[in-house]
């Protein structure tokens, strides 16, 4: 069976978002232990201009479904940022495992040449949707993927490579 | 033209490297402007437990050539981790670059159920080539090479997410 637009995207976002939940519950886990305020993480950067915690695991869910939303070319799902506890983010990444779930092969697979066009800060930009997945989506969800993983070790977590890759 | 097992590896894998190599370009310029010492740089960490600049980076090259050599089936490159400055890491990155270029499409493409077998830490390791690439390759590419991003991002470099995604 060839590689597929579907294949290369919604399971993969499916599979590392629940890694990401796994190690949301190691995180809560450990601000229990360890007395640390949810906030405290939460609002936990690598640097004083770079976007915290809380951010990274919100653009990592948006971002993941709204490549699904878009390469199926259905309408894109309101996710209001209203998080401020890890379990309240575990719920978001849940909701996003859940509409990724409702999107099928069929509605993306073929999706290679369709156009997809993004309002960026900078203005509109348009992309196929091969490049569209490939250059932006991918690189972007596991930007903040890896991010929010490195906020945490960076504050203590005890986790490691087989924690972000899950089970496989 | 559908996704193909090529264009979802080598090509991502060369733009990405080559976005890093710019990334540590601006790091020297950064480091000579600052009088950093390269290997303080290199040796920077997000957590005392684990790797520094200097192996995400290897890593991040490694994971790449040896990704590409698995699905085409040819012999793995030597690359001794022998850097001690940011030129050669840019070096490092211009021969893996080099080495993807090598391979060819028609390597690569029906690798989707080619047998990969790694060996790890934990013993021998058995993948199918997509959820190989998938499910492994690409998310430990992009796991080191955001961790690169990010030690230099909390070291006071002036990068953003263009500086990471690059021209698309």
């Amino acid at each position: 069976m060839s590689l597929s637009m579907y294949q290369a995207s919604v399971p993969v976002f499916i599979h590392m978002l629940g890694n990401l939940s796994a190690i949301l519950g190691k995180a809560a886990a450990y601000a229990e232990t360890k007395k640390i305020a949810h906030p405290v993480l939460l609002g936990s950067r690598l640097a004083p201009d770079m976007l915290p915690l809380s951010a990274q695991i919100q653009i990592a869910c948006d971002s993941a479904v709204r490549c699904a939303s878009r390469l199926a070319g259905v309408d894109l799902p309101s996710n209001p940022d209203t998080e401020t506890s890890i379990p309240e983010f575990q719920e978001r990444i849940a909701k996003s495992i859940a509409f990724l779930k409702s999107v099928s092969a069929a509605q993306i697979d073929g999706s290679e040449e369709r156009t997809v066009t993004l309002q960026m800060r900078t203005g509109e930009m348009k992309f196929q949707g091969q490049p569209f997945l490939l250059g932006f989506a991918l690189p972007n969800f596991y930007f903040h993927l890896t991010t929010a993983y490195a906020i945490l070790r960076h504050n203590g977590l005890d986790i490691g490579k087989a924690d972000f890759l899950g089970k496989y």
